[in-house]
C-alpha cells in the first residue's frame, strides 16, 4: 500500500483545497472522518449540499443572509442608513458588530483590488455600492479594509470614485493595537501611531 | 448580525470537531465553502456520504481496504507472512511502506493502551492478532508504536502477552533522527542513542 484507497484519496484531494489545510492535515481529517458514525457523516454531507441554498448573500449589501432575503442588519429598523462601512468579507462584519459601537450599515466588497492576481474593479461589488450612494441619503462611507498594499490601493480607488460634496469618506485609524507593547510593534505601525497621535 | 446564519453555524459546529480545526479555522473553511460552485460541494457531500462504504478495514490486519475486501498488503503474494509489524493507525503503514525496506505484513492496533482515557486492551484489535499468532507461522512481531509512555506500556503488554519460544518480539530502535543535530535533541533521545550505540 503506497497510497490510500481511492475513496480516501479523493476526499483528501478535496479537503486540501480548503484554506489552511495542507496535504498532511487533509489526510488526518479524512482518516478521522472514517471513525465518525455514518449518520454524522450523512448530516455533514447534507449540510454541505444545502449550504448555498440556506446561506445566501444579501441583495443590498452582500453580507451573509438566509434563504435569499436581506441580511439581519439591512432588515433592522434601528440602523443608521446614512453611514456605510465598507468591508472585504462577511466574516469581518461579525468582528465589528462585537464591539457594539457601530450603528450604521455595511457593504461587502468581496475582496480588494489586486491587479497582479487579475482582480480589477469589475470583480468587486461596486455597482450596488454606486446605486446605494446615488440614492442620496448616505453622508459617510467608512473604509474598513486591511491596511496592506491592496487594501490601501482599494481605499484610494473608492475615495477617488465616490468622494463628493455630500459624501465624506473616512478610513479606520492605524496605530498600536490595544494593550500592545511598543517593543513588539513593527516600524510601520509605530510611524502610523506617531502621525495619527491624539491630544490627551 | 452577532452570529452567522444558522446553516453556516451548523457547518462550523461540525467542522470544528475535526482534528487540528478550531473555531476560527472552521469559520474560515465554512466561509470559503460558500464560494465553491454547487457541483463541487455536491461532489464532496457525495464523497463523505459514501466514504465508509468505499473505504473499509481489512478483516485480516485492520488496515484500510476497499469495498470490504482484504487490504493490498494482505492480498499481495510477495509479502513475508512470518513477520508482523504492529502499528497504531493505518496512516503509519504508508510511512513505513515509503521506505521500501519492510516486506512483512502489518497489524493495526487501533490505538494504544491509555487507562486514564478508559482505553484498555478490549479497545484494541488484540483478538485478531492473537488468532494470527495462534495460526503458527509467525516468528517475529515488530512493535512500531510511538515511544511515548502509552506506546511503551502497550509494547510491554504485547511482549508479556505474546512472547514465546517461537515468536520473537522486537521494537524499532530509538535514537537520533537521520540528519539531525545533537544540539536540538532532547536528553531522553540522546540517552536512548547512547545506550543503543552500534560499532562502526
Amino acid at each position: 500500500m503506497s497510497k490510500y484507497p481511492v475513496g480516501l484519496e479523493e476526499t483528501v484531494d478535496f479537503l486540501k483545497g480548503l484554506p489552511g489545510i495542507g496535504r498532511r492535515s487533509a489526510e488526518r481529517i479524512a482518516l478521522s472522518l472514517l471513525n465518525w458514525p455514518q449518520e454524522k457523516l450523512d448530516t455533514l454531507a447534507e449540510l454541505l449540499h444545502e449550504l448555498k441554498e440556506r446561506v445566501t448573500f444579501c441583495p443590498e449589501c452582500h453580507n451573509l443572509a438566509e434563504d435569499g432575503g436581506v441580511c439581519d442588519i439591512c432588515a433592522s429598523a434601528g440602523r443608521d442608513r446614512g453611514v456605510i462601512c465598507v468591508v472585504e468579507d462577511p466574516g469581518q462584519i461579525i468582528n465589528i458588530e462585537k464591539t457594539g459601537l457601530y450603528h450604521g450599515v455595511y457593504h461587502v466588497l468581496g475582496g480588494k483590488l489586486a491587479p497582479l492576481q487579475g482582480k480589477g474593479p469589475d470583480a468587486l461589488h461596486l455597482d450596488t455600492l454606486r446605486q446605494r450612494l446615488a440614492a442620496g441619503n448616505v453622508h459617510e462611507l467608512i473604509i474598513a479594509l486591511s491596511s496592506d498594499v491592496e487594501g490601501r490601493a482599494t481605499a484610494l480607488y473608492l475615495a477617488d470614485q465616490f468622494q463628493s460634496e455630500t459624501i465624506k469618506i473616512t478610513r479606520l485609524a492605524s496605530g498600536l493595537p490595544a494593550g500592545s507593547d511598543i517593543s513588539f510593534a513593527d516600524s510601520e505601525t509605530i510611524a502610523a501611531a506617531f502621525s495619527g497621535r491624539v491630544k490627551l
